[in-house]
């Protein structure tokens, strides 16, 4: 079973503290909005989905736990509530869209004259709880698509050597994971012979977070540093590589953790597919290309330290991009919990 | 002025002790050949070219304070202290190399009985300061050599941008460098515009020797994970990568540090030239192609754990192969103190 990031059932809430990984494992009580906001805000949880879901959560305890009966004041506090949690990181876009969207339903429920407030609460909370399980259910059908097309290049019913970046699993989602995900189904369908991991320097997600999950799971695996992927890829055939994304261009250019650039130019030179695995709310058809995806850069300190430890000469300049972009023409499919697209498909479909 | 990672002068030795860099610069003292065993045992001094020349100039010291006048002991002595000597880092081809020759020098120096036992001491301790002074000028060569190589493509007196991996400088050879020579002649020439240097995982040579070097030298620099090389290629435009090697075979294929292969891919990719600057003696005709050359696989501690502190999740399989094979059809040029090569030159220059 997957590792349990979010140990959830209504009116509790637990997760699990990321950075005591992987030396230990804690779950962190939240019983609301500003446990909420501190677990996001330390980064004691990560990932883009996790985020949204956990802060989501952390209200609907919150509300179940208020005794309020005007809908006007419920629908003031929850606006107020989410705009804190969404200031926990600026930068998650998640979390953002589904504040915005719970604004509007909060918004509609509160103008809605038939509606209790009973039936609000209700209703509101129900909402939240759906985001959980819709991500698990995306997940899962992210697994499906993506072990689908990844095994159509196998022959017969052989297995697989796969390859993916960074942290993807349950740490990083609701549960299950994106690209780890599709790792995830492989193994469930008996398909996967070994998965390698890239360590994902500079925060170690891969070494830290990934491998953790691939342990927990007895899933056979194998920790590379990110500049062995080549060097592999030359001694043993490596099936495909499937990687997460931040956010896909509408001509399908993926920005994504720093390195993955670099992987598919590899994977491309070897002949491996390489195949991006994302929720469809990913795909941002308001950016044309990768070109206009603002790169941002981080502290120097995640390069030169480890934890209070230097690691570089003291006094050397560091470059330290969190993502670059993959081109389109490098990307071998889009996995979603809608089917797996060419990049040059995703204008089509919208249109 | 480079770096000083040697220190002598005929009876005197201090070699730099590299355990220590980044964050502490101290000198060892080496009074003799036990000394000497040690420093290269323990790991502080690396390079091939260093550990060859450091073991023979540990010999140098002890002869000089031996007062034996007996050609035959004295013969005797040499060859099972230079067998002691290599003993100490038994994969490091230079140093058997350097001990082959010394040991064939004093079969000659001891049958020749026109030579006093004073004599014989004196050409032998200065065939060894040869050794010294010859590695100095061939870096030097190299450098200057790369240099023009480099500069051919740019237009006019403009200045480069150039990339290098793992550590090829003062501190892997007696003075200078070999790539990280190049890059200091570029700069004596005023013609390098800036210098990044991956962190060169798992043992981390460029963060903490190439950055420390630099740093040393006020050359401009900045540090990269290895994972951003092609992200640097796509916003930055790099002029040239110039890295070592530590062989390289009859048809121009070229081992050198894990990571090497990768970054000639992303460079091929992006069409920068990509340079191996290595000495003469580093071709090896005997060796027809890469695939004949075995890959020593290093310990899995080198990527778990930073000093003592464990950084990956722990019951996590690793692969740490310390080099890789960069196929002669992905390399520009091969520099070397006799002027720069296609690796597909090889084979008639020799022949």
């Amino acid at each position: 079973m997957s590792l349990e990031s979010i140990k959830y059932k209504r009116g509790y809430l637990e997760v699990l503290d990321q950075l005591l990984l992987p030396l230990q494992t804690k779950y962190v009580k939240i019983e609301g909005v500003e446990d909420g906001w501190k677990v996001i805000n330390k980064m004691q949880v990560r990932g883009a989905p996790a985020i949204a879901i956990i802060g989501c959560l952390s209200l609907a305890i919150e509300l179940l736990n208020d005794n309020s009966s005007d809908k006007k004041v419920m629908r003031q506090e929850i606006e107020g509530k989410l705009n804190y949690l969404v200031s926990a990181r600026p930068t998650a876009v998640n979390i953002k869209l589904a504040a915005d969207e719970l604004i509007s339903l909060a918004n509609t429920l509160s103008a809605d004259e038939t509606v209790t407030s009973e039936e609000f609460k209700e209703r509101f909370i129900s909402s939240i709880e759906g985001m959980l399980s819709k991500d698990i259910e995306d997940n899962k059908a992210i697994g499906r698509y993506g072990c689908e097309a990844i095994l159509k290049n196998i022959e017969g019913d052989g297995q697989v050597r796969v390859l993916t970046h960074c942290n993807t699993g349950s740490l990083a989602t609701a549960e299950y994971g994106t690209a780890l995900g599709v790792i995830r189904s492989l193994h469930a369908a008996k398909r996967l012979e070994h998965v390698f991991c890239t360590e994902t320097r500079p925060y170690n997600q891969g070494a830290r977070l990934t491998a953790f999950e691939l342990v927990h799971e007895k899933i056979p695996a194998t920790l590379i540093v990110d500049s062995m992927v080549a060097a592999l890829m030359h001694v043993r055939n490596i099936g495909a590589v499937v990687v997460g994304a931040d956010r896909v261009a509408a001509n399908g250019d993926t920005a994504n953790k720093i390195g993955t650039y670099q992987i598919a130019i590899v994977a491309k030179y070897h002949n491996v597919p390489f195949y991006v695995a994302a929720p469809f709310t990913s795909i941002d058809m308001q950016i044309p290309s990768g070109e206009h995806i603002k790169i941002e850069e981080r502290p120097d300190k995640e390069m030169t330290h480890i934890g209070d430890r230097r690691i570089a000469a003291p006094g050397i300049n560091c470059w330290n991009p969190s993502f670059d972009i993959t081109p389109a023409s490098l990307i071998t499919g889009i996995i979603t919990e809608k089917g797996v697209f060419l990049p040059s498909m995703l204008s089509t479909l919208f249109a």
